[in-house]
């Protein structure tokens, strides 16, 4: 069994430092694992009964084998407790901070020492832990009041800041993104970026991969796990401390040193490890790949693939699309003569025959499956843009998208703005997994991280 | 009286081509209407009465002096509709398609031929006309119910799109931004955007002005009149038809050649004209300026002003948001030793006294203050992070942040992620004007546009 498998499915869990109020972390942590579907050992000297279940004195006391201990405890205990789990358990998460990211490198390099005496597996310390919705795990110490939790899904997040994590879960809780795993590593003394990579390689919920790094202890190894999972499935990175004060933050932040991001880039660029600019594109592409992934593979095949058609309701709307796609290294490749003429015959004259097609304001919702239908060959992607302000654009357009859906073996992603007047189109969209976007640009975008 | 008053603060409007049915988009222009302030003429040859409203059967039938005309009626009838205007109006705006923009080039120039003949100022065809909510004019052809308007404020909008104009209003109004005049000016064949520039310039409502254009028709005059509105406010600038396929999109989108993006763009630059990259640039920028404009101007005398202060209470937050700024060419330069030393003494140990200042999960509202009231002199601007899942942060920031807010005359703007737990405390911030932005990247570029 693989020692990951512990940390992501285990059948026990103790929490060391469990407590029955949820104004301590120690008790929100608790709280989130009355869910888990095995068994649950809170271990504090205090009290007989945590929530509802028996607590225990100490970790020693349990009487189970236990696969995954989770402390919260000061980091000074740290050492004591983990000598005192020994060999009884096979994976621990140290969520407490107070380690080399305040500048306490001794005690973490002593908590490092133990864990590979007694071989224990750690993550973290200074660690949010795991979510594993698919089998009810949630360590984080955030409440559910405070963190939204997405869907079960296929993306797996991989994240070494707990800020960045939570900000990745909500945000893809907002693009209706399920995801499989996440994962906050923290301080990194044992359990790494590379093994975590490695892990979902595998993981057969896991469809997509995104990754939030600042820094990395074994290039080697990273880069080596990275293109292997990169090979496999869909994989962004967002590698943040690139200028010279943001290394200086990731430093304190986590205690390893970010190195050249320069030099950082131009590995992944060598390697194909792709990397999202910013925040926005990493959950933008994030979102397109879990619904549509499976073109990407498909497009993997095609050696240029990067026509792009833009149907619009919405003149301006269409050229800013457009001008993203150049930027962006997409080809918005005209129609094909006789394809031009046959749409001017169907289509009222004032439409706009021309990449972007320009259905105007006087669009109907079927005028994008007309188009679509014709154009389906010539085109590797479909950006549709629907202004919802116009009386054509209906709710019927979902169900007529999803009528010629199967016969379109290439991605189709959407712009509308979110302004509150379109949110049932929205949710029926992507509900059949079309992904819409709040602007022309970061449509493109998206539909770009299909086609590379 | 410039002639631009009888477009955006007409006391009479004649409505030619009125419907009683908002169906038809000659009635939606009509209901528009019915909040009006002046008075309102219906012309229909086939109501006496339409939405409680006496209608004419003719425009010479109207019993008074019009000074602003709007024509919803198909193109072949308006060069017939403008003569019978003749010089009994002031200004007219053209709101029907079917000109340059479909090719009729022919009946465009027929049009403005007859325009110029009768002394009329013409907006339009082809446009959406404008909506200015300090007259309760409002001359879209949008329903209330589909394009959500925002409330009164300093933002001017200019753009030739009315798609684009439509869904700059909906940001806007999601931004909780309010707008002074919003104009679509479509194909231009009379007021085109110079002489929106002009009147802007002095119009004392509008504090800032941001503008989407696709062509120029008079490219001399364009610079003159947006470098000289430069000068007195601040102005942003969405030019699309950057590339080539934009260029071929924009022409047949309103009859107008766009040029060289890169011409235009190093042309922009040498006159001081700000370019926004996309249309989120664009809208965030106007909401910083918006609310703090007034730091804009303070700025413009300080010749460096571009350090910045990052206070967080997550790290990777903190790191996106300093290499974004380095991006952008801001300075996180660090905390002068003899502060550093004092919050040293003053935060708990583990917080990361740095820039950025990291405040961790155990973050206070209280410390946000503590650390801007100690660096308020040694930075231009102040980005605060506020991930909303922690217990420290709270509804009390606001009123924390709203007491020290005169003692600061610099820009401060906020990141806090959109994921519904912080609503409340978005919402009170953005009242008292201090813009919150989604992503630590977007957040950043706000803070340029302030600083710049």
């Amino acid at each position: 069994m693989n020692p990951i498998d512990f940390l992501l499915k285990p059948k026990s869990i103790a929490l060391i430092g469990a407590s029955s109020s949820e104004e301590k972390l120690g008790g929100v942590i608790l709280k989130n694992l009355l869910n888990f579907k095995g068994k649950v050992y809170p271990v504090n000297p205090n009290h007989p009964e945590l929530m509802g279940l028996k607590a225990y004195p100490s970790f020693k006391d349990i009487p189970d084998a236990i696969d995954l201990v989770i402390v919260m405890r000061p980091a000074a205990e740290v050492p004591a407790i983990l000598k005192e789990i020994g060999r009884n358990a096979k994976c621990v998460i140290i969520s407490s901070s107070g380690f080399a990211e305040v500048g306490d490198i001794g005690i973490q390099n002593s908590v490092k020492k133990i864990g590979s005496e007694m071989g224990l597996r750690i993550l973290g310390p200074n660690c949010m832990g795991v979510y594993n919705p698919y089998h009810r795990l949630d360590t984080f110490f955030l409440p559910y009041k405070r963190l939204r939790r997405p869907k079960r899904g296929n993306v797996a997040v991989v994240s070494q800041s707990g800020a960045i994590l939570s900000c990745i879960m909500s945000s893809l809780k907002q693009s209706n993104t399920g995801i499989s795993k996440a994962i906050g590593y923290g301080n990194a003394i044992d359990i790494d970026e590379s093994d975590l990579y490695e892990y979902l390689a595998s993981d057969n919920q896991t469809e997509v991969v995104i990754s939030y790094i600042e820094s990395i202890a074994d290039g080697r190894r990273f880069i080596n796990s990275a293109k292997n999972l990169s090979e496999k499935k869909p994989f962004i990175l967002l590698k943040s401390g690139k200028g010279l004060s943001g290394q200086i933050a990731a430093f304190s932040h986590t205690g390893r040193l970010a190195g050249r991001y320069e030099v950082f880039n131009s590995i992944m660029r060598q390697f194909g490890i792709k990397e999202a600019v910013d925040f926005d594109e990493l959950i933008d592409a994030a979102k397109a790949i879990s619904f549509q992934g499976k073109f990407v593979n498909i497009m993997k095949k095609e050696k240029r693939a990067k026509r792009v058609l833009i149907i619009t309701n919405g003149g301006g709307s269409g050229v800013l699309a457009a001008d993203e796609c150049m930027r962006k290294g997409l080809d918005v490749v005209n129609l094909p003569d006789d394809k031009r003429e046959r749409l001017r015959r169907i289509f009222p004259h004032f439409y706009g025959i021309n990449n972007p097609l320009d259905l105007t304001a006087q669009v109907k919702d079927m005028d994008y499956i007309t188009a679509i239908n014709d154009l389906k060959d010539d085109y590797d992607g479909f950006l549709l843009i629907a202004l919802p302000n116009v009386a054509g654009i209906t709710e019927g357009l979902t169900g007529l998208i999803k009528s010629i859906r199967s016969d379109i073996n290439k991605p189709i992603v959407f712009h509308i703005p979110q302004n509150g007047v379109a949110k049932k189109i929205i949710s029926a969209l992507e509900r059949i997994k079309i992904p819409v976007y709040a602007s022309p640009e970061r449509a493109v975008r998206a539909l770009k991280a299909l086609l590379d």
